[in-house]
């Protein structure tokens, strides 16, 4: 049985379009009311008709969170921070995920562009470039915030870590420790958090009057048989790599494979540190050195921001809030 | 701009209706003019029109997957599964998360019953029981197919692995190891799965003439803090655990934690089995032991269940599909 409106105006002796507006969380109703309505809405599992709302009031109760993938901690916990700020809204999350393809991602954005959501959380995809026009586009329609993995030149706000910084942080730790030679790995050379992490990398190499060479970068795939290949050449070529920056969890992972395969001594012969949010960093051999990202934060920010905007009826405006990341030395650099 | 299905007809010559038909992927169009379609949607960014065409069509281009969480690797590798057969039949996934909340879950499938979708693909939280009315009553309305974690009672397909069977295997495992004291870790005791891993467990060491006491399961909760007393409890009470079979990947985690903080050796002390797709499993200190889970191919054979059943436009049938899982021997049983 569909519970309507009408009915839970009728029970409480309220006019049907305070409910209305109740459940649409309008600043117009009074918070105990408000929370009169809520209770009686749960208790008589009301559903807002999706398809109704969305046309009538733009209103559908949803949000899309769209995402490369959610086999990456960083991504995880970045969703949970999300969901647990839209389910005090009483707003259900959506989550897409990109798989890296900008083709894939702009497919589904379009999609979301007609009303299905009432706003839209995106970290992009490695391929997306930072003036792109569907989402330039989309945003015009649907308040849309980036998180982490940001076009820079849309007019959008965007929640971020200091990549820059933690770059220069993690390569710094490990000159400090010794290494000669640190290679920064990266999937791509085209995100904005890449870029920002390696100049952070170049910058701390470069203050210690240390030379920054072009295979310093290394531009992974995501073929795993292809990146073992270009990791075992790195430990074996003559000017062996003794220190790793990976931008990536995964790419510390395929590090670690490599290195127990080839009977290299993490942290004796190459020293690893990684942008990784894995709960289980310290449990890996050896323990992992991460820098790590405050993704449940960033998630809850990106939320609250965006609700607060649906709540206010104000836009969004392009606005970057940075927040810390944290480095944990662990025994992958010891 | 919105591409319509008419433009796209009159490009390629053809009759609108043979465009819409073959954007549904009809079987009533041949393959080659649907790859010539096909072809130029691509090409022209066509859109399907979310509202107009579930209304009219009840075909909106959307398939949900519903699951407890995704910081866990068998639902990450089962979503990415689920992924592949969808994007092959241009189909968007959206990923809705319950976090082992029945009630968040039964709000999420209400909001799903009226078009929003045309098919649901549900891995059920620990609290959902195995007759929930919510879902038997959504199953009438949108075609839904349960992986993994199923309600045994509900007339829809099943797609399962050898839950028996591994618990079994798991634990004959562990007692050919020399364990004689072996524990069976779960978050719930009413999940399908958990109950045949346990009959499993319950048998291969009554089959020893070994015996089963209550406390030979133990239930966890979803509270670390708390989970790791229960646990430490277990190795230095009188009759001390030093077998652990974890149905639960996150478990097993928190096993390797209390072992290290409490100067026990894995696997000298205690040895650890666990049902986990971690693909880093080979990399913790020690290695873990698992029995893993064919997730991809259960996302993809759920998948494909489900489009074959739009496509032929056949009811689904209350059938269980079984795919066996693999025991992966590594230190932490050795």
């Amino acid at each position: 049985m569909q519970i309507t409106i009408r009915k839970i105006a009728k029970e409480l002796n309220l006019a049907v379009s305070t409910v209305s507006k109740a459940l649409r969380d309008s600043h117009e109703i009074s918070e105990e009311t408000k929370q009169k309505i809520f209770a009686l809405a749960r208790k008589l599992d009301y559903v807002p008709n999706a398809y109704a709302g969305s046309l009538k009031n733009r209103k559908t109760g949803n949000i899309a969170v769209v995402v490369p993938e959610v086999a990456d901690s960083f991504f995880s916990d970045a969703i949970n921070g999300i969901e647990a700020v839209a389910q005090q809204k009483g707003y259900h999350v959506m989550v897409y995920l990109t798989h890296e393809c900008a083709e894939r991602e702009n497919s589904i954005l379009r999609n979301l562009r007609n009303g299905r959501v009432d706003g839209i959380l995106v970290s992009v995809s490695s391929g997306t470039i930072s003036d792109s026009a569907v989402h330039a586009d989309v945003a015009k329609h649907v308040p849309l915030i980036f998180f982490d993995r940001v076009c820079q030149d849309i007019d959008t706000p965007k929640i971020i870590t200091d990549d820059f910084d933690s770059g220069y942080k993690a390569t710094h730790h490990l000159i400090e420790k010794g290494c000669k030679e640190i290679v920064f790995l990266s999937f791509t050379r085209d995100l904005s958090i890449v870029d920002q992490r390696m100049a952070g990398f170049k910058q701390a190499i470069i203050d210690q009057r240390m030379e920054v060479r072009d295979d310093h970068i290394v531009v992974c795939s995501n073929n795993e048989t292809r990146n073992r290949e270009i990791l075992y050449k790195l430990f074996t070529r003559d000017r062996k790599v003794d220190g790793v920056v990976s931008s990536v969890e995964k790419l510390a992972m395929q590090v670690y494979s490599v290195c127990g395969k080839t009977g290299l001594s993490i942290p004796r012969d190459v020293r690893v540190i990684a942008f990784s949010n894995l709960p289980i960093a310290s449990l890996l051999a050896p323990s992992l050195s991460t820098i790590t990202q405050p993704a449940v934060e960033m998630g809850k920010a990106a939320a609250t921001l965006l609700f607060t905007s649906l709540e206010k009826k104000v836009d969004l405006k392009r606005e970057s809030y940075t927040l810390p990341s944290t480095l944990y030395e662990r025994d992958s650099t010891r």
